[in-house]
């Protein structure tokens, strides 16, 4: 493996969940692994998760980081190819990416979907200029449309609380107030089209994802029915797609509440986090015992770590 | 020791002192200690010594260190209980102190009074919050109402600079031209009732600090009386916890000059900085020989390591 | 050496340069010889280059490494001596510096010339009261006046690359929309000055820079026959400094071009970094093989490097 933009990037997806359940049992086995060597964390956008549990990933493999907020502490940059640079703009990502990959073994970053144009931000314009011009291997923090650090630990969460071989997983759409981006259901179905796993999405109308993305999963518009013996309920907002970056509804009747869970088999719920309690879920249903979000934001540490030993081991 | 969230959380004063200053001689003796292991340093707020001092202390035990500034870098937090979180707080105190936890062995937070609510500030919500969801130690790197690693430091300066058996020290509120927090003064208050001092408070009136703090200790309303025979003149602006939050005098009347001074035994004069100057005292004073006010600053270095090396040891 | 401010601190350069092209081919060699000491690096202004490289440079002597950023996390400084700070800065310099100096055991510091007051700029007021004050070693990560680092960088880079013994290297202007400093300027010529290369520098009148500086090099202000026959074009606009920090001319007649280029001896294009792309330079140009921006982008670790492997040799 030498990047690690989106989850197709994982030849033995299978294997490498399984590694990375031995790695949670001894992270500190591989740290001569790292020494020597460098990761830029490079953030376009806020972080608190994907921050620390990168960094104390990549410690735990014996690496240096070097953590960077590129809007308050760099410059602007350009991404037009041909552009006449006499604005705002100070350097251009062909330089950016050329020179951080030289000061560095590994770059990691972060640039969310801007919402505001879909073929821009289908273009992964950060993320791709980065694996076009680096010189050193590119991890995706969450870029525009895919979020394979966050899939990669919902995939361990899954298989360390899974009681059947093959659990029924919904990923529920939820009300909330701001736009947000795709990313994180984008890389979530793909994760689940690999599993085995019996997978619905569920959403109102008018929420439906990229249908190149879930065209090979069931969508099921009546969320009460989706959930009806639910293993696992995932839940994530995400603004329109077709509409793009619209906020269509954020009246309650999506939200994640115990009454609904009663339909399910006893599901466990997920979140990626951070999440609006009351607007998204209810108090009682994150505060129950059959919440696991907790556990799944520590995978986040050995999502990132497997991956980066991976990325090690390749260079 | 657990958490180090007050200095009532040292069971014994004296002996951590002296076992500061042991350090301070012999400062990467036990950098094996913290082989393997995380600290995250959480500012809510601004920080220049906390920050380089604890970042230098965890090193020194050879720890990770991962710093992050919450507000700019991070998500908005909410501290309610129930609350429907339909506005600009993206996360609940719940999950991420959970989740941060995960990521690291020892969490300390910077997060200062808002000096607009006294019930509030009081609640420490953000550090009992911590305490309260955090599954690691968490260190106070000053509260709403204390900063204890500073009372730590006063302490050690003390010990380090006194010549007599019992010196007089003297806390000497002094003007400054906006509204500062409680929590430095708070607790070297409550540090000094525990050494064996003579300890004064002097202030104007209306500045008395918190009377449940403050009740085992002399105030005296006289500047240049509590000056008198004094070992150690220590000097802290607050505003008015009757009038909550007020700033009720800003002339120059209690500043803290050369002839004050002279009202001393030969007193040395500290200030835990940043200070300022010809406000809060002369050049003339902060530039004497007397002045201690770097060695302080110097020594917060090891409070933070002695403080660190017993969470360490009890983890 | 003690500090690192100016490349004058450097007392064999020809040496110096070797040496960091040897360090270069072996940047792991002396991890041990920063093992237990750290530096601090503080940044009053933006940075990606030095920032990175610095910290690369740091990490691999084995240093540990403390980066803030002092406007956005620390308090605001006053560097005026005597000040009645009442307004809005909290803390003097002369506080700063000899605290922090007590946390590590090198400070490198960026501070850019503000170019509103040429007296101001010229006294290097951060530079040279951390100097004046800190009680270890000073970095100079440009300052208003300097920037020795990069221009160590770009002596390494000519002796990487030229062909000749004693090449033509031409300094010449080029338009920008913003008014920038002569920091990179200066250093460079200052370089050039003591290496074995026929020196010209090119701008159009009125750009003219501190004539102290440029008083023993020649000055060419055509830029055509400045190119003639040479081995080397390094790139940089700069504000004037006659009417200082002013932006006299935006037009594209001082652009590098591919003709341009074509008068030359098929020389090498430099260019510090961030440049703008189609004001500064063509695409063409910064994109053909005889560009060596990006290499001498990476000899910034180098040149860190050598000077942070000399500062600890000494400590």
């Amino acid at each position: 493996m030498k990047h690690y933009s989106s989850i197709y990037n994982l030849n033995n997806l299978q294997k490498t969940v399984k590694e990375a359940i031995e790695l949670k049992g001894k992270p500190l086995e591989y740290e001569a692994l790292g020494k020597g060597k460098t990761i830029c964390l490079l953030f376009f956008n806020n972080s608190l998760r994907t921050r620390l549990s990168t960094q104390k990933a990549a410690q735990n493999l014996g690496m240096q980081t070097i953590v960077m907020n590129f809007g308050s502490e760099g410059w602007q940059l350009e991404f037009e190819d041909g552009a006449v640079m006499n604005e705002h703009k100070s350097e251009h990502i062909k330089e950016a990416a050329k020179v951080i990959s030289q000061y560095c073994d590994i770059v990691a970053i972060r640039a969310f979907a801007l919402l505001n144009n879909k073929e821009k931000d289908e273009a992964e314009i950060v993320l791709n200029n980065f694996k076009k011009y680096a010189s050193v291997p590119v991890v995706n923090m969450e870029s525009a449309i895919g979020h394979p650090l966050q899939a990669l630990a919902d995939a361990i969460t899954i298989e360390e609380n899974k009681i059947i071989n093959k659990p029924k997983v919904v990923l529920s759409w939820a009300p909330h107030p701001k736009a947000l981006p795709h990313a994180v259901a984008n890389s979530f179905v793909e994760m689940m089209q690999l599993q085995d796993v019996d997978f619905v999405i569920t959403h109102p109308e008018g929420y439906e994802l990229n249908p190149e993305i879930t065209k090979n999963s069931m969508i099921e518009y009546n969320q009460e029915k989706a959930f009806e013996n639910a293993d696992f309920i995932y839940v994530k907002n995400w603004s329109s797609y077709k509409e793009y970056g619209q906020v269509l509804k954020t009246d309650s009747e999506w939200m994640i509440t115990a009454n609904k869970m009663k339909l399910t088999n006893n599901a466990k719920f997920m979140h990626c986090l951070p999440v609006r309690r009351n607007v998204v879920v209810t108090d009682e249903v994150i505060d129950s015992k059959n919440s696991i979000v907790i556990e799944q934001a520590n995978n986040r540490t050995y999502s990132a770590q497997i991956i980066l030993k991976k990325i090690l081991e390749n260079l």
